[in-house]
C-alpha cells in the first residue's frame, strides 16, 4: 500500500475532470439509466462473516480500533471486493461515530451491541452537546475514504455513509440499542422540544459529516434510519424524515464531476414511501417485508429502489436463494433503477459460499431485466 | 371468591339464552354497531405495571405457576377492571402454552423473556409433534376462563387468546425470542415442507384451543401474531395468514346465544392489512406505525378495527396523553367500528396513574365521535 500522507492523493478528487470509474452501474441504477445487469452491493458487505475480516479484527484490537486504522478500516473495505463481484464498496466504519466525537463515550459489550457511558437524558444533556467539526475530530473516517478510494483506483465507487438523526438519538438517549425506545419516546411525548434541539444539532452535524466524507472520496452517501420503523407515522414525518430531509438539502450533490446520490433507508418504513421519495433523495432503500414491484409502483419515476433479499435468505441452499433472487427480479421487473441489496445487513453467521450463490444467481437472472 | 369446583358453573355458558352482559360495547364495536364512547381493552392489561399483580406474582412463585392456578390467574385477570373502566377482561395465561402442552418445557429465565428446553430443528422434530387435547392437556387454561366468567357476572367480555401457528413455530425452532430468526427462516426458504408441516399442526392445535376457550365462556377471541411481521409479503401470505385463515375457518362463531368476534393482530403487519381483513376474522389489530384512518379507508366496511396508541405514550405526562388520545379518535374519525387499544402490550414501567388519565381522556373525548 502506498503512503497515504502525500497530501496530492488526499485531494486528488478534487481535480476538475471526473475521476476514471471502470463500475458505473451503480451510479446508473441510482440515475434510473440503463445498466447491462442489475448492481449489487450488500448492507453489512465488510464483516464478520468474512475470515479475513475477522483475522483483521483480530489484529487490530477492538472494533473502534479497527475503525480508527486507516489501514486497517481500507482492508476490511476491500475484502469482499476480492471474494464477489460487488459492484460498490462501502466505508467500513460504524453508525455512531458522530455521537462518540461529540464525547459520549461509545463502547462495545460482547454481544450487547453499542453502548454510550454518557447516554443523553435531559435538557440540560442535550444542551451541552455540539457539533463536532469533521475534518478534525472525525479525521480517522476521511481519511480511510482518501486510502479505499487510492486502493479502489476507480474500480467501482464508494459508498459513505451515516446514521439517521432519529437513529443516533435513539443510542444517544437510550445509552445503546433498545427493546421499547422507552427513554427516547419519553422525551418525544413528554418534552417533544429538547428532542428537537437534539435532532437539529444531529442533523448539521450528520450534514457535515457526509459532506466530508463526499469531499474526502464517497461518491454515493447512505442514510440508515435503522429505527424510524418504531414511530408512528406522523411522528416519522417530524422526527425522522424532517431532518434527513434537512440533510439531503444541504448535502453536496455535485462533486468530482458527478451526481453524489442519496439513499435514504428506513428499517421497517415501507408504509412511507412515497414521502421518502419526496424527500428530495436519489433512492430508497427497502426491507423484504415491502414488495419491490409494488414500492416501484408507488414512487413510479421519482427514485431509485434498492433493496431487498432477506438476509436470511441466505442460509438456504444455493438453488433456494437463486429462487428468491428471481423472484424479487421479477417483482421489479423489466427497466431501470434498482439496485439489488439485502433488506438489512449481512448475519455474521452466513456462508460466504452462499453470498456467492447470490451473486452468481444475479449475474445470470437479471441481464434478462435490462433489455 | 366462591368455589370453581361447581359443576353448574362450568357450564352455565352453555345454557341455551344469552348470559346477562351488563357492558356489551366491545361486542358492539366489533360487529360495527352503534356505541356510546370507543369501547377499549388494553394488551397485557393485566401485568407487571400493576402492584397488585405483583403481590400475586410473589404468592404464585414462576411466571407458569400463575399461569396454572386458576384462582391466581383470575385474580390477575380481574385487577385492572377494578382500578380502570376498561370494557373487555383478557384471560391472563401466555402465547405459548400450546408448545409447552406439546411437551417443549417452556421456562422464562429473567431479563431473557420465554425459552424451550427443547426447541424442533429438523423434520424429525416436526414429525413428533402432536396436537394436544385442550380439555385436558389445557384444562388449566379452561378452568381459568370459567373462574373469570363467573366472577364477571356479565360485567364485561371476556376475551380469550392464542398466539398465531408463525408466531408459536418461531418461538418452537428458535427455542426462544430471537433478534433475526435464523433457524426458522433457515427452514422456511430451505425445508419449507417441514415448516408447512409444523404449521398445519399448530393451526389445529389452536383452532381446538380457542374453540375450548369459546366453549368455555371466552366471549371474544384475538390471535396474536407477534412475529408475522419479519416475513416477506409472499412469505407472510404462505406462512402466516394463511394457517390463520384457516383457524378463522375452524373456529366457533356464534355461542351462548351471541357472535364470538375474532380479531387478528399481526404486529408491523400494516402493509398488509387488506389481505388480513379478508381472512373471514371481524376486526384487525394495529400497531401505532399505521395510522388509523389510514386503516379504516383500507379495510372498509369488512371489518372493525382494534389500536393503536403507542405504549410509550403512557410514559408521557397526562396532558401528552390526552393529545395523542385525541388525535387517533381523530384518526379514525365519526362513525362505528374502532376498538381503542394500545398497538403493543403495557410497558411494566407504565405509571397505573397515566393509564388512568388514558382513560379519562377516552371516555371524556370519544362520545363526540358516536352522534
Amino acid at each position: 500500500m502506498t503512503s497515504f500522507n502525500d497530501p496530492a492523493t488526499q485531494t486528488s478528487a478534487d481535480d476538475s475532470a471526473p475521476s476514471t470509474l471502470h463500475n458505473d452501474r451503480i451510479l446508473r441504477a441510482l440515475a434510473r439509466e440503463p445498466v447491462d445487469r442489475t448492481p449489487v452491493w450488500m448492507m453489512r458487505q465488510a464483516g464478520r462473516y468474512l475470515p479475513e475480516y475477522r483475522a483483521v479484527r483480530a489484529k487490530a484490537g477492538s472494533f473502534m480500533d479497527l475503525c480508527r486504522n486507516r489501514d486497517f478500516a481500507c482492508d476490511v473495505t476491500l475484502q469482499p471486493l476480492e471474494r464477489f463481484p460487488l459492484d460498490a464498496a462501502i466505508l467500513f466504519s460504524d453508525i455512531l461515530t458522530i455521537p462518540d466525537a461529540m464525547g459520549l463515550g461509545l463502547y462495545f459489550e460482547t454481544g450487547e451491541g453499542p453502548k454510550f457511558r454518557k447516554p443523553l437524558r435531559s435538557a440540560a444533556d442535550v444542551a451541552a452537546i455540539e457539533v463536532p467539526d469533521a475534518e478534525r475530530d472525525l479525521d480517522y473516517v476521511m481519511n480511510a475514504v482518501r486510502s479505499v478510494r487510492q486502493e479502489l483506483n476507480g474500480r467501482v465507487p464508494l459508498i459513505g455513509f451515516s446514521g439517521s438523526p432519529w437513529t443516533l438519538a435513539t443510542y444517544m438517549v437510550e445509552g445503546g440499542s433498545s427493546k421499547d425506545f422507552r427513554h427516547i419516546k419519553s422525551m418525544l411525548y413528554g418534552d417533544p422540544q429538547t428532542l428537537h434541539t437534539l435532532l437539529g444539532v444531529l442533523a448539521t452535524a450528520v450534514t457535515d459529516y457526509l459532506n466530508a466524507q463526499i469531499r474526502a472520496g464517497a461518491q454515493v452517501v447512505q442514510i440508515f434510519d435503522t429505527w424510524g420503523g418504531s414511530l408512528s407515522t406522523p411522528a416519522y414525518q417530524e422526527f425522522s424524515l424532517a431532518y434527513m430531509q434537512r440533510i439531503v438539502g444541504g448535502l453536496i450533490r455535485e462533486h468530482d464531476g458527478r451526481r453524489v446520490p442519496v439513499i435514504l433507508f428506513t428499517k421497517n418504513g415501507g408504509q412511507w414511501l412515497e414521502s421518502i421519495a419526496d424527500s428530495g433523495c436519489d433512492a430508497v432503500g427497502i426491507d423484504w417485508t415491502t414488495e419491490l414491484g409494488d414500492a416501484r409502483r408507488r414512487v413510479g419515476e421519482r427514485v431509485a429502489i434498492q433493496g431487498n433479499l432477506d438476509p436470511n435468505v441466505l442460509f438456504a441452499s444455493p438453488k433456494a436463494i437463486r429462487s428468491e433472487v428471481s423472484r424479487l427480479l421479477e417483482s421489479f421487473g423489466p427497466g431501470e433503477g434498482h439496485v439489488f441489496n439485502l433488506g438489512h445487513g449481512i448475519s455474521q453467521f452466513t456462508d460466504p459460499d452462499h453470498v456467492t450463490a447470490f451473486m452468481e444467481a444475479l449475474h445470470e437472472l437479471s441481464p434478462a431485466y435490462h433489455r
